[in-house]
C-alpha cells in the first residue's frame, strides 16, 4: 500500500477495468493541476506577489548550496517585506526526523506559509510539512504509514533548484525514516504548490552528476507511464516520446554547456512536464521500477535516478512479451529503429535505452555501485513483499518471484 | 484591442521583448489552469458532485441537438436533486442579444451556478453570463468593447457536445453582437470552468461538416501558436507536432466512424490541449489567421473553422520568408517532407497543409462559399484597422495592406 502511494498521481490512478483491457479503450480519467508556474529568468522576484503579505514564512531549503549560486540572496531579497524563519539542512531523501524539527519550528514559530527552495527533496520535504501543520493526529508518520490522502495544508511554494522529479507541479511526495528503513510516499489534492518558479539559470550551478541523475529520472518517469500495452491513447503516447526525444537531443548538450539558457530551460520544462500528472492520464501505468528502484536506494544508498537505470532495462527484458508493442513503438519512434520483427525492434530499444544512461556517465549494473549485493535480490523481493504487495506493474504481473529475478539479472 | 483579447490566452500572452528575440531564446511565462477535466464515458453522471448541492443552476443549451442524442437526459438524470432553470437556443457564434435574455433569467430566478451543456459556442457564451452575472458596470457590453478582465465570474461548468474550440479548458471567449457586426473576445482568470466533461460517446452523433470543423479549428490552434521563428522551445514545438500528427492520423478514421470510442477520444482530447495554454507559453504566438478570419465571419456567415482553412495557406505563402524554419521543421516532422531547400519545404508543407483541408472536404476559397467577394480584401483590412490594430502576428507584420494581400489572394 505505500508504494503504490509513492506514485505522485495527482489523482487516485484507475486501473484498468477488465472491461477496459478487453476493449483496448482510453481509460477513463480526471485531471486537474492548479500549480501556478512562473518560467524564466529573473521570475523569483515575483514570489511576492504569490505569498499574501500577512505570512510568515518558513524558508526550507537542502545543504546550503543556495548560498553559493545567488538563489538565496534572491529570495531574501524578493521577500523583504515578509517575515522570514530559516530551516536548512533537508538532506537528498528527506528524513523524517529531520523534517519533525521542522515541523517544530512551524508551529513554534506560528509560520503559515512554506516557501521550498530546492529539488525534489525539499520540495517533497515541504508537502510533508504542509500536510504535518495540519494533521490533527498524533503521529504525523500515520499520514505515510497509514496512506492518509491530504485533503488541505499549509499553503506552500516552490522555487526550483534541481530540475528532476517533477515535484514542483504535482501532489505527491516520498518521505524516508532511517529508524526504521522505511521510504514511504503520500499525496492528495492538498498538496499542490499554489506556485512553482522555474528559473533556467539556476541549471548553470548544478554539477554534472545531477543533471544525468535528473535527465534519468525524467525519462524513467516518461517510461513509466508509457511502456505498457497499447490502448490507442494516440496523444498521450505522442506527448511521451516528445519528452523522451527532447530530453536525448538535450542530454549531451546539457552535460557539455549547462549554462546555455536554451539548453537549460528545455531541459527544465522536460522535468517539469515529465511528471505533472498529464501523460499518465487515460493510460495504463507501470512504476514497478520505481518500487524495484527504492529498495535499492534503502538498501545501498544508490542515487534514485541511478536505481531506476540499472532496473529498467531489466525489468523490460523480462516482461519483453507483455511490452514488446509499445517498446517497439518506442524504438522507431524515438530511436527510429525499423529493422526487425516487433521483438527484435523492442530488443534493440532496451539496449538503445542502457545506452543512452551509460552516455549520461550512469552504471546500469548494482554491482558498480556496491560490492555486497550477493543477497540484494532476495532482500528487495522480501521487502516489497513485506508491505502488503502481492504483484506490481500495469498487469499486476511483477510478483515477488519477478522482481526476484530481475533484480538478480541487474548484478 | 478587441481581436487580441479574442486569443483564448490564459494570462496575458507576453510579447517577446527585444532583447529575447535577438537572442532566441524561450519566453518567460505563466501557466495556470485549474480546470478539473472528467474523461470518459459515462462522467456526465459525476457532474452532482462537483455542483455544490444547494446551487440553482441554469443549464445553457444550443439548438437542441441535445435532446435528441440523449446528452441532456443524462444531464437532468444527474441533477436530479438540483434546482435547474433551462436556457436553450445559444447559435453558433453566441448573439449577446439572446446572452442578454439568459442573463434577465439568471438575475430573477436567482441562479448561481452555470451549466454548459453545447460546443464552443455555448461554452463561450456561459463564460460571458458567468462574468456578466457579477459585472458591476451599466452595460455587459462594456467588457468586450473595453477589454475588461474577468477576475471572478460566477462558477460555471461545461459537459462538451462538440470537439473543436478548446473553450473548455481555457478561460477566454468570443461574443458575436449582429446590430453592431462585432465579433470581440473577452477572457480573465475568473473564466475557468470549474469542470468539464469530455465524453467521447457525445462524438457519434455530430454531423460530418462539424466533425470536419472541429479538426480544421484545432489543427489551426496549433499552427497559430507553432508557426512563427525558432526560438528553441523544443518540447512545445514537439507537442505542437503530437497534436498535428495525430489529428491528421485520425481524420480520415473519424469521419469514415465517428462512432469508434477510441478515435473520438483522441480527437476530443486533440481538441482540448490544442487551446488550454499549454503548447503558447514560452513561444511567439501569432493568431493572425484568426483575426482574419473573424472578419470572414461576420462578412460573409462562414463557418469559423473554414475561414481558418482559407486564410492560412495565404497567409503562410505571403509570410513565407518570416515563417519558412517553422515551416520547413513542420514539413519535416509532420509531413515526412525530406527533399528540397528550406524554402521549397516550407511551399510544400503549405500544399500539404491545404490537401489536409480538402480531404476533409472544406473548400479553401472564398468564392466556394460566396458569390459577392468583390471588395472583401478591402473590408477586412478596413475593418481590422477600424478596431485600431496597426499590425497582427508574432512580428507585428501583418499590416492592413498585408491583409489586404493575403484576402485578396483567397479569393
Amino acid at each position: 500500500m505505500d508504494l503504490i502511494n509513492s506514485i505522485p498521481t495527482i489523482e487516485p490512478n484507475g486501473e484498468p477495468s477488465v472491461l477496459q483491457i478487453i476493449q483496448i479503450i482510453m481509460l477513463n480519467f480526471e485531471l486537474v493541476n492548479p500549480v501556478k508556474i512562473l518560467f524564466g529568468k529573473g521570475e523569483i522576484a515575483k514570489i511576492k506577489k504569490h505569498i499574501p503579505n500577512q505570512a510568515k514564512v518558513l524558508l526550507l531549503y537542502g545543504k546550503g548550496s543556495i548560498k553559493k549560486n545567488g538563489i538565496y540572496d534572491q529570495v531574501v531579497s524578493a521577500l523583504s517585506d515578509h517575515a522570514i524563519v530559516e530551516f536548512g539542512g533537508i538532506p537528498a531523501n528527506p528524513e523524517y526526523s529531520i523534517l519533525m524539527k521542522a515541523l517544530s519550528v512551524i508551529k513554534n514559530e506560528e509560520i503559515n506559509f512554506i516557501l521550498a527552495v530546492g529539488g525534489g527533496s525539499v520540495i517533497d520535504g515541504a508537502k510533508f510539512l504542509s500536510s504535518a501543520a495540519l494533521f490533527e493526529g498524533e503521529e504525523p508518520w500515520d499520514i505515510l504509514t497509514k496512506g492518509i490522502r491530504t485533503e488541505k495544508g499549509m499553503p506552500f511554494g516552490t522555487v526550483l533548484t534541481l530540475p528532476a522529479t517533477g515535484s514542483e507541479m504535482n501532489s505527491g511526495s516520498v518521505i524516508s525514516r532511517k529508524e526504521t528503513g522505511q521510504k514511504l510516499g503520500m499525496g492528495g489534492p492538498g498538496l499542490f504548490p499554489k506556485f512553482s518558479v522555474l528559473d533556467p539559470t539556476v541549471v548553470a550551478s548544478i554539477p554534472n552528476r545531477q543533471l544525468a541523475n535528473g535527465i534519468t529520472d525524467a525519462f524513467t518517469h516518461v517510461m513509466e507511464q508509457y511502456m505498457t500495452y497499447p490502448i490507442g491513447a494516440d496523444l498521450q503516447d505522442r506527448f511521451a516520446e516528445s519528452i523522451m526525444s527532447s530530453l536525448i537531443d538535450t542530454a549531451p548538450k546539457l552535460i557539455d554547456n549547462p549554462s546555455d539558457y536554451t539548453i537549460a530551460s528545455n531541459f527544465m520544462w522536460c522535468c517539469t512536464m515529465a511528471l505533472n500528472g498529464l501523460i499518465q492520464k487515460g493510460v495504463p501505468n507501470d512504476w514497478a521500477i520505481h518500487a524495484m528502484g527504492h529498495e535499492l536506494t534503502a538498501l545501498h544508498g544508490i542515487d534514485h535516478a541511478r536505481t531506476l537505470a540499472i532496473i529498467a532495462p531489466r525489468h523490460y527484458a523480462y516482461f519483453l512479451e507483455n511490452k514488446k508493442e509499445k517498446l517497439a513503438q518506442y524504438g522507431e519512434r524515438v530511436w527510429n529503429i525499423t529493422e526487425g520483427n516487433i521483438e527484435e525492434r523492442a530488443k534493440q530499444a532496451i539496449e538503445k535505452t542502457e545506452s543512452f544512461f551509460h552516455s549520461l556517465d550512469i552504471p546500469t549494473r548494482i554491482s558498480a555501485y556496491t560490492n555486497d549485493f550477493k543477497n540484494t535480490a532476495e532482500k528487495v523481493s522480501t521487502a516489497l513483499e513485506s508491505r502488503g504487495w502481492v504483484a506490481l506493474g500495469e498487469h499486476k504481473a511483477v510478483t515477488p518471484d519477478a522482481v526476484k529475478e530481475i533484480v538478480e539479472a541487474s548484478y
